[in-house]
């Protein structure tokens, strides 16, 4: 056994004890240890902030998005500090009965919301992801083991001393949160290889992360994969309409994972060089097929990969298809099953591409940047998940749960 | 690519092609195609017969149980042709709305079940899993392909002819439904390579194929592992009602997996004796801890592997504890997370009971032998899942679907 794997079983262990205590802790206390941390987080600000300045110091050879996603300041710190709160005040989604039944021989049967169990989080440079996974995965009653990036291991430290004090003066184990102490990239392959003492690992990050997660792991992953996301404008979409949202699916934040990344544009649609120029007057580059560089002399020629690159930037695909039916086939061709939209006034073709495009999300007449949990009522997300199992597009505290049977009986024996 | 590869890329392949139009496709027309495929093996009743005569006359070699499990006779087709008609007329889980809201934006959203998608079933001996495991597939919109045994392969053939028979007088895809044509082993392996191309593994038989599933597989597998049930008798049990449920959760039929394996008994529970008595007279052995073995001079004595024995047999653990605490760090120590029971007069204790316990079925006042999707309401089951996430306990329609989010807006773009 090699010190990161027994440092992790070790962890693990502990988080299985804290674990179950939280599973069957009062909503109250949740709340109660989430307003606590949060109230740490706001009275230690000067010392989480030079916590944070630490790692900002060792940073000064990252790019400038790196740094910006690892750097709190006052303003983002409140923002931590308050989506503690905000956690805190959703739904409490253990114990809630899925459903129950009779059955003819008087077993009453119900299901029943239990926590997953022992949870990984394993994520980059933003220190927020400590206290937004570890509130979410507290609040739906698991135990949670964080793995932040080594760049934002201060920043981290600090934030993770809060949810501790926050569980500790609820009265909750205080195992239930642990952060991992080492940067070892050798305890993030203990986590990916702990089959049976960690029940789902959850990456959060970029591709090369979530690659890895998947292909090491022998544990349940819950994967964010690409959003190559589609807005499909059909013969009977609204022209202006058809402009705006395109503006915002592509344009309102590019780097975003709900943004669209190709525009299909129904052949029989009379205004595609409208939406074109709307895209290009907000700042977008076009690449297109034949038929879509037919629009606008602006669009450039789009190369065989464009049509499955996430650009997560100013960059949009443009094919022109024919009708939702070839709309249909590029989606099912280039797809990544994360959100894929259609624009037309027309509702059964609407229906047609709701029910067949096979997405975790699939929107009639809205902007694909919708895609997020916040935007979807669950209060906060801790991904959004491209596989098709357990859960399935904005995942939040329900889908960090599982369910039991309870069956309650008067002494019936099975004939 | 090896061949088996190759082989199984393409049965995914078709298998991807007809599942979309499985997953579109009406309630009625799956029920048609198998009423259609019960019809089919009841015209052709002599044909299977004669298919599985051969394979039992090559299994000359085989353990009587494992020939008994391979053996069918016209009662057993009957069986499997009923069972077809059963699935026929359970509920249709795909596009059913779980839940919706509208945002105050008026975006309205909905969280509708559609199919999985491709799912594969390795399955051992029994030929009729081939029936039943092919129709909750198909009637769920999966498309599915089936590995059975090789000692069951004509059978397996004779009653996939009558699934395709199905599909094809309803209208639908025969790629929906495929057999492995080969008993190579190495086709198991490509199934289990199929990242992408297969979306859920179900393993259906022993131990050590399910081992090797879950061992093997880079795909999500949907397990069942062992059922170490426990049944405990609280000290406010009614005796009579203990000794009647405990010969019925361990001796109505021993190799289930819902059978009991392990009986504890409080140690303020004064009929301890009456209920071991029972037991042994309905023909179990008993193996106990030194408290349990004062009860009766006939338990002998257990080992420490005893209590992590799945014994599939007449056999029976018992350790006496200290009240419902006792029980539950047994259990915790020692289950495996499938079925346990209490019984006992008082709520309070059954209700702590049935919450703290993690288990995939908890049960009070009734036999753990329970634990069958039949028995559950769901009208069949793929498997009892011991895992955590998606589906746990009894399986069937519901568990082999995912959900959808469907948007559905008037313009909306996201500010």
């Amino acid at each position: 056994m090699t010190d990161a794997t027994a440092l992790i079983a070790d962890m693990a262990t502990r988080a299985r004890q804290a674990g179950h205590v939280l599973a069957n802790a009062p909503t109250a206390s949740k709340a109660e240890a989430l307003r606590i941390a949060a109230a740490a987080l706001r009275r230690d600000a000067a010392g989480v902030l030079a916590a944070n300045a630490e790692d900002m110091a060792r940073a000064a050879h990252l790019s400038p998005a790196m740094r910006d996603r690892l750097k709190l300041d006052e303003r983002r710190l409140e923002g931590v500090a308050a989506a503690l709160e905000d956690v805190a005040r959703l739904p409490d989604p253990v114990g809630v009965v899925i459903d129950s039944a009779e059955r003819p021989n008087g077993l009453r049967l119900s299901r029943v919301r239990v926590p997953i169990g022992v949870i990984a989080i394993i994520y980059e440079s933003r220190p927020n992801v400590t206290a937004d996974a570890g509130a979410l995965a507290m609040m739906s009653g698991n135990a949670v083991i964080l793995r932040g990036g080594s760049e934002a291991r201060s920043s981290n430290a600090a934030i993770h001393a809060a949810l501790v004090e926050g569980l500790e003066g609820a009265g909750l184990p205080a195992d239930a949160v642990q952060l991992v102490p080492t940067t070892d990239r050798a305890a993030v392959g203990a986590l990916l290889a702990a089959h049976g003492l960690i029940d789902l690992v959850v990456p959060r990050g970029g591709k090369s992360l979530v690659a890895r997660v998947q292909d090491e792991a022998r544990v349940p992953v819950l994967a964010h994969l690409d959003g190559i996301n589609h807005l499909y404008v059909d013969a009977a979409a609204d022209p202006a309409m058809a402009a705006t949202l395109a503006v915002n699916a592509k344009m309102r934040r590019t780097g975003v994972c709900g943004a669209t990344e190709t525009l299909l544009i129904d052949r029989r649609f009379g205004e595609g060089a409208r939406v074109a120029d709307a895209l290009i007057a907000a700042g977008c580059e076009l690449r297109g097929d034949a038929a879509a560089r037919a629009l606008d002399p602006r669009i450039v020629a789009a190369s065989d990969l464009d049509w499955d690159t996430e650009y997560l930037d100013a960059i949009c695909a443009v094919a022109v298809v024919d009708g939702v039916e070839g709309a249909m086939a590029h989606i099912a061709a280039h797809g990544s099953h994360h959100t894929d939209a259609i624009i037309t006034a027309d509702e059964p073709t609407a229906r047609r591409f709701l029910a067949e495009v096979d997405s975790a999300i699939v929107m009639w007449n809205a902007s694909t940047q919708f895609a997020d949990g916040g935007e979807f009522g669950l209060g906060a997300e801790i991904g959004i998940s491209t596989g098709r199992l357990h859960a399935r597009g904005p995942v939040a505290l329900e889908g960090l749960t599982t369910y039991k049977w309870q069956v309650v009986g008067t002494g019936q024996t099975r004939p």
